[in-house]
């Protein structure tokens, strides 16, 4: 049960967004933007980057929830998720991908960490200035999400086929602020 | 000089805002309604939660811009945000606030460390959920802020008088996403 009274049957960052729709409607606008709207990044890169800060901040919900969207995405045949779970330098995925989920995983420790020799690395394999501007906000949003989540203790869903179509919901529709029932 | 091509006499968070105003409007959007709407916490003891957690992640633009609206707003002649930096359980505030303050340092580290004992104890002292809400929600988007600031490396003003300043517009206009000039 959550550390504030929310809706009881609705998981993670949802039941707190319409906990307080004032600030929901503002996370859900920039998750949107970020994760759908205009950028050098596709959208299964984009939440790839999402999932793999979740899972370094040990963020169940969000974690699955975008490794889920990250694979229906990605048609992931090649199990990229999983594998960049576990050591991105082994994923098929491009050398820039590479270089920004290393970015990604300095961020996560703390933006102090990231140094002129890492955006260069990713310079030299072809990100420009809005590639590292998104990994760098992506990155930044989930830490402050995956907190906001597990620091209120919001409903964590562990049945996979709830992720699954949750990926697919997402995957298609992007993020649509909840509506009050 | 910013690890990306931003308009290099504006300072912190501004500049990103500018260099990518679809995300900017709702970041700004969103600490708007978080440090200014409505809540059982005055606007003082939000910009000291946001001011603690900043300073915990060692973000300078940040500790120092919300610390000087911290005081403009406390009027601030106890020094508390001071005391606060240094230990907050000797600062001249409720102990609704320290334990507040307490949620907000696990926060920093990792929404999973914030406990039903941290959550009880600050009931205890009269927190409601509004008021725990609102303290990991604040915690959360300035560890947000914290790694989109200095991820990218933006401008960290050095003089204490820009803060100063700084301070009392953000005290008495809130926030208002920057013009593109």
């Amino acid at each position: 049960m959550a550390y504030i009274k929310v809706d009881e049957g609705i998981p993670g960052i949802r039941s707190l967004a319409l906990f307080r729709p004032e600030t929901g409607k503002h996370l859900y606008a920039l998750v949107q933007v970020l994760l759908r709207g205009d950028s050098p990044l596709t959208e299964a890169e984009r939440e790839l980057i999402a999932a793999y800060v979740s899972s370094l901040n040990e963020c169940m919900f969000c974690k699955y929830s975008h490794a889920a969207t990250a694979e229906f995405l990605f048609k992931d045949q090649k199990k990229i998720v999983n594998i960049v779970f576990h050591d991105f330098r082994k994923a098929p995925i491009s050398d820039k991908m590479k270089s920004l989920l290393h970015i990604a995983g300095k961020v996560q420790r703390s933006g102090k960490q990231v140094t002129s020799g890492d955006i260069a690395e990713a310079r030299k394999y072809g990100a420009v200035d809005r590639d590292i501007h998104d990994t760098v906000l992506i990155a930044a949003t989930f830490c402050m999400l995956n907190r906001y989540v597990d620091g209120l203790d919001s409903l964590t869903p562990t049945d996979p086929v709830e992720y699954e179509a949750m990926g697919k919901r997402l995957g298609e529709n992007g993020y649509v602020m909840p509506k009050t029932s």
